[in-house]
């Protein structure tokens, strides 16, 4: 056995690494008044006084600066906004009532001369159109820093809302030889290398299919590996990037995207898919709100206030009834299927509450979806549309009856997809839901390009 | 202001779909005898005998299966090895002191036919090797579901580590324009659709080149990205796929693999980044023996031993120290660099204990690392080398002068990470830990293939 002892002795979470220097966030949450302190971090704002230079220090460790009082008589050769700096002082409490740091000692690290080629200004609000050119950069204003936060944290409510409910993190490949649903806008990938691919030619192959023996793409969605792990071990969710190979410019679309994909086990109830993704949501927006409100009403003002569907209950309607609204609104269109359009008329017909559609055409969804009980024209298959995106979760029970799926598999190379059914069996239902456009809705961001720190579109992927 | 009367009546973490039945997990560590319980899950063992069947079922919860006893009066068509069952009952303890499940129903939701074709034998154990070639069936397996579930703990104990340490979770993108270190190795993409590449088609591109404008690669490090963060956020980590174009089917490497990278803000002393992958190290060791102790012996009897260095500092040697230790057991060898058998011998040399090799010669790595203060031949760089696998992690200090960074750059692509150092610039730290490596060292697993769900190498991407 194991000598617990041992574990009580070792030495960790102890590194000096992080007591040479106090975030920002820890000085406001639990420094007090007279303590002595060191901060690291960059001028984001320099008033000069009469006896005293002000310096608004940010660290990127939350959305408060510190205000640094800075008495004239210390040197501060190169001080300016952007610059970065160290330093010592006593904690002190402003004629407002709010903690400053009387600055001891103050070392600039790293110059920043804003006319050098420093795209941001002191005191201006620069518009996201203009932000999004320096990606580099970027992370050093307000408002992608805020966001950056935000995404961090909310990638941290959700694995720890499935951690709770005992739902595995399964790592689904982003290298596949299936291209999923059929949707045919993927990318293909091959070695770079010229010798590579001559050095592992074989007869019959080709440069697309040398490395791995078929052609391969980048993963457009880990359902179906999900599947075969959640065939094996219960309840299961992913997290990671996925890819459209689409030209697609819109505020909406990116061709590298993370997608949380879960698998619910021993699900035969579309209730039960609905009712999971209500509860992620409001648990992910309500811890959310508890730890970055500052940065969420630093996005945009409106977020200072609840969103009106938080304390209502998801709204449910047929595929049938979405259509018999859009006919009445006047805004019904020939094509089968909804529009962003009209996706956002129903939010709004709804009252700005998450819609959950179901019961749809099965002409219009995947070969993986259950048939309804009830009519086998449909299937047992969501959206769920929401404010300011329109569609942000798509889900269905799987079809789970072996020669059914037989039946309507696209290729041979999903066998192994029709082989789960043929062992030890179970129902599952999931779903996948775009995290940028949670981040969309959640903190109002109107572009997706804001969401994430490396955003990729076309004919944009410059670093 | 936002209402908080509104959060607390919010409705969450509530989900009914969690208690329509108990995982196996629970009733371990929560139920008693006498409760009524219902479980789902696949049938691990069968014994039959006289007024009993007894049943071990898994639902991949935990290592441990759930003892049912099934009275012969019960109607138990299609039960046996492999099936899918529901089991009503109430609980109550064998006579060896353990909690069983007395059956009052049991549902068999998916027969499992062996002579069907299912790869897997009831108290059998297949070798690795075997079990390898059914990738989509695997996590059935004792071995994979518990490699797969410390995988998933050791997962959140690293996002654990960091957040309780305010680093910030990035997501450094999948698909870049720069190759990092020019390693030459890398996977590029373009377009699988003809029509997409037609239709983007412009003056003087290639398929290469349409749709991003620029040659386009999977990474194979965040490294150069976390640091644009960094430089406006301060301590930045990250846990994501990276990916390898090698002709390499060792038992260490993969074509698609996890790496944890982390850089360290105001960092100007290796000495730092060494106490902090210790403390890491040994933080998730820890941890992860408190929450899957079994999964851990049943992956290999030997970790039910501590090993040797947990409680041992990790030893420091220069490459200089190294090369002689090499010279002396007579493995020296005329290249550069440490070989596999040199690395897996130097640790055995340090009694087991991970070992970081310091002061390299510059001509020996990568670019962006910074020249040692006392000798500009040497770069502050560091190898740690562990048991079984031999290197696992690779850090330096960052080039952080303007002009030195300059000279040294070696791609006009790169200009964005120059730039980084022109405008308010920090001395950073960082490293990269392979996560299958790690797996690898902390499990003892032989090869890297079983560390993940669904393991990719040449030739080797079959679903």
């Amino acid at each position: 056995m194991w000598p617990t002892k041992v574990i009580s002795k070792i030495r960790y979470l102890q590194s000096p690494h992080c007591k040479k220097y106090s975030v920002i966030a820890s000085v406001l949450e639990k420094a007090n008044v007279g303590d002595s302190t060191e901060v690291k971090g960059w001028v984001k704002n320099l008033r000069v006084q009469k006896e005293f230079i002000f310096a608004d220090v940010s660290d990127g460790s939350c959305a408060q600066r510190l205000q640094i009082l800075i008495p004239k008589s210390l040197k501060t050769d190169c001080l300016s906004f952007g610059s970065s700096v160290h330093i010592t002082g006593k904690l002190s409490k402003s004629p407002r009532g709010q903690l400053e740091l009387v600055a001891e000692n103050v070392t600039v690290l790293g110059a920043c001369v804003v006319l050098d080629g420093y795209p941001f200004n002191p005191r201006t609000t620069h518009p996201p159109e203009y932000i999004r050119q320096y990606t580099h950069l970027r992370s050093r204003t307000n408002y992608i820093s805020s966001i950056l936060r935000v995404r961090n944290t909310v990638t941290k409510h959700i694995h720890d809302f499935y951690t709770t409910h005992k739902y595995l993190n399964v790592n689904t490949p982003i290298l596949t030889s299936n291209d999923c649903e059929g949707a045919g806008e993927v990318f293909k990938i091959q070695p770079d290398s010229e010798e590579t691919v001559k050095a592992m030619m074989q007869e019959g192959r080709d440069k697309d299919t040398v490395y791995f023996g078929s052609k391969t793409y980048l993963t457009v969605s880990g359902q179906l590996h999900l599947e075969a792990i959640c065939r094996g071990m219960g309840n299961v969710y992913t997290l990671g990037p996925t890819f459209r190979a689409e030209n697609n410019r819109s505020r909406l679309h990116l061709s590298e995207f993370y997608m949380l994909e879960a698998e619910l086990a021993f699900c035969d109830d579309l209730q039960l898919l609905q009712e999971n993704i209500e509860d992620l949501l409001k648990y992910v927006y309500v811890e959310t709100r508890n730890t970055n409100e500052a940065d969420l009403c630093l996005i945009d003002k409106e977020n200072g206030n609840a969103p009106s569907w938080l304390n209502k209950s998801f709204i449910t309607l047929s595929y049938e009834e979405a259509k018999a609204i859009l006919e009445k609104k006047k805004i019904a269109s020939t094509e089968e299927g909804l529009n962003k359009e009209q996706e956002l008329a129903l939010v709004e017909y709804c009252g700005g509450v998450p819609v959950f559609i179901v019961k749809w055409p099965k002409e219009l969804k995947s070969f993986y979806m259950k048939e309804c009980q009830d009519d086998n024209g449909k299937v047992d298959a969501l959206d769920l549309l929401a404010p300011i995106t329109g569609e942000i979760v798509g889900g269905s029970l799987r079809e789970d009856s072996y020669g059914k799926l037989k039946d309507k598999l696209p290729s041979d190379k999903l066998n192994w997809y029709l082989e789960l059914r043929k062992f030890g069996n179970i129902p599952t239902g999931g779903y996948g839901l775009g995290l940028e456009r949670l981040l969309q809705t959640m903190c109002r961001v109107a572009n997706i390009k804001d969401t994430l720190p490396f955003p990729r579109w076309p004919h944009n992927c410059s670093m």
